[in-house]
């Protein structure tokens, strides 16, 4: 791929950013309660009012990381979006009961009553991510304790005792390594150190090398598959659980793997990011008939039991664009910026409205649109453009730096 | 439709469901620990060993009515494969704890331990329905006792409290009559009362009547709707929640209402039935396109937010199948031995397998298999043989009443 190509690359994922910010500020405001209208339909019309949690913390999140971050996006609209959207979280999302003062709601009505809880760490996940972006963008050091202890609460459900996020004990529930979580936390401390002094990067600097270790656990059958739960032990599990590959979140743990090593200047992990979480999940996850990423798959060649396994969802392909061009940056070899450039085929013919702006999300195997609305419970202002931010990015670095 | 059509008819529906019992006295045994293997691979292998109770209570009840029902399945074979289940989940489906020792978990290890407990009613259906059922073909009182009182904790949660479940109580969390919980119910009201004397019958006759009205609650829009989902009220919910339409469980309720209705002589509920739970869903619910049911609808017409919305589902055509035969049986009207026929061609060309028996559970909405499976969480011997089972006693009386 020649710099021209790259830089025609760059001029489109600049503009498809520029689009789907444009997408969510015109349709997803909530000026009367406050927050983020989620669930919108092809046009950009709410075809439902509830307000899932994730969702509200991710796009807080993304306005202010855009805000801070690239010139054209230090607007006050979309400052004070984030703070609308930031503020509706502290008053709502945080739910009082037996389960702890420090749990977040899954979904909340549009006027902000908790709907449901979910009895993982999720929910929280997004909420600091929410919190310690906009402490940055605001400088409200409040906030950024408010995720700094909203933090110590999910490292105690994960490394200590679980039991408050509210499941009960079973004898038959063993509990395993699913690559969610050290994936998420290994995010959460990436978010909380980056730029921050000494004392907060030693704070989570053992729990950074945690989260690998625990994602590296995740390598199994001699190297030949990322598998998507393990025991805590590292060992592979029986039944559809173990068999289970999602080779989005591999890909997704890929790029957080490659940020890592590029921090701490580990090449042998850099190694292994590439080999085993870019290069891997491709191999077995790309669909040689249709093209595009399955959603599950089994390591044995099952069927999963999952009915949407073999859709293809437009996130596991951002995170598939993110991780080929950081790996090609980081080691220039050709094959990688091929591989990018694949999936940036198959998102720009398949998932990108070119009509009503945004992506489609979720495709048949085949690749036709199957559910047409651009967002939904799961999707909303995140995947898509922090692929795009990302990807442009590490595009200007890599054509600042070309011959 | 010929008298000689429906004798073919009737032919084919008793080998496959000659096939299907084969399938699973063969493949889902578990000799060593007892219960059934439910997750079976295309050619009966198995490929998971949890053990959902659903489908340990629903194999039970099938059993068990195949046995007293059917001169050719009332065989040693099946009555052990009943007691064997049944003793299984005696042992091992109640869960002790804080949510009331009369819960259920929702899926064990394939030794018994519990893996997961829903907080739903469901898992106790079908364990009541085990239980009744079995103790009509052993003499067994003690046994019906424990479905009685466990019918009595169900209906305590449905219409007194619901906390013993485990639902936290959350402001935004509004009750709603969803039509799996009445339709169940009335399911298990026949199921309870079936030959039984007065005293039982009596005691649950009121429990009837209201189901019933609690199900004709989802007829909505001026009669042009079933909704999923109302308010205890019986009004229109907002949200994807409200206009949620599922074709598969109207029929399903439709066939419910109907013998309901023979039961106690009500012409006005028969004609309710047919019109409302029977023609409505399959006008709206038949994909004009490609044939088959879909699988979840919206009825204003949004895209659901169900990723498998558009599939093809097995469950909804074998309802279908019930209620246009029972429907036609009860009124001769031609036009539902129509329907009947087209679902019944629908079935015989997509979902049953000749290569290896049993049917695909799960297509693309053009009607490819997408999951291959003959079992698996939510697929086990229930609706299939259920199916074959009704429509074989409808077409004898059928074609025994001819002239």
């Amino acid at each position: 791929m020649s710099a021209v190509k790259l830089e025609e690359c760059r001029e489109r994922i600049r503009a498809e950013l520029d689009n789907v910010v444009d997408f969510w500020l015109k349709y997803s405001h909530d000026t009367v309660h406050g927050g983020f209208f989620t669930c919108i339909g092809k046009d950009g019309k709410v075809y439902d009012e509830l307000k899932y949690v994730w969702l509200q913390g991710r796009q807080v999140w993304m306005y202010c990381r855009l805000y801070r971050s690239m010139d054209r996006f230090h607007k006050p609209e979309i400052l004070e979006a984030a703070k609308a959207g930031g503020a509706f979280l502290r008053k709502f999302a945080r739910v009082s009961g037996s389960s702890g003062q420090w749990k977040c709601a899954f979904c909340l009505t549009r006027d902000g009553k908790a709907v449901k809880i979910q009895r993982t760490i999720f929910s929280e996940c997004f909420y600091i991510m929410a919190m310690d972006e906009l402490s940055r963008v605001t400088g409200d050091k409040d906030m950024q304790l408010e995720a700094e202890q909203m933090m110590e609460q999910l490292i105690f459900w994960v490394q200590k005792d679980s039991s408050g996020l509210g499941r009960p004990q079973l004898p038959g529930d063993v509990p395993t390594n699913g690559m969610a979580v050290p994936m998420m936390l290994l995010c959460l401390v990436q978010q909380l150190t980056e730029g921050r002094g000494q004392e907060v990067v030693q704070k989570y600097r053992e729990l950074g090398s945690w989260c690998v270790q625990q994602i590296l656990q995740h390598i199994q059958r001699d190297g030949t598959a990322i598998l998507e739960n393990v025991s805590l032990e590292g060992a592979e599990l029986p039944g559809c659980q173990g068999r289970l590959q999602n080779p989005g979140h591999a890909l997704e743990a890929g790029w957080f793997l490659l940020q890592f090593s590029a921090e701490r200047g580990d090449e042998e992990l850099q190694r292994t990011a590439i080999d085993k979480f870019v290069e891997l999940p491709y191999q077995y996850g790309w669909d040689k008939e249709h093209g595009g990423l399955f959603y599950f798959l089994d390591v044995d060649g099952h069927c999963p039991t999952q009915l949407e396994w073999s859709m293809k969802l437009w996130w596991p392909h951002c995170e598939a664009l993110i991780a080929f061009l950081m790996a090609y940056s980081q080691t220039k070899r050709p094959e990688l910026l091929e591989r990018f450039s694949q999936v940036y085929e198959y998102i720009f013919s398949h998932f990108s409205d070119a009509e009503n702006g945004e992506w489609f999300g979720y495709l048949t195997q085949e690749g036709k649109v199957a559910l047409d609305f651009k967002g939904g419970p799961f999707k909303g202002f995140f995947h898509v453009p922090r692929c795009l931010y990302m990807c442009e990015r590490i595009l200007d670095d890599l054509l600042e730096n070309k011959d």
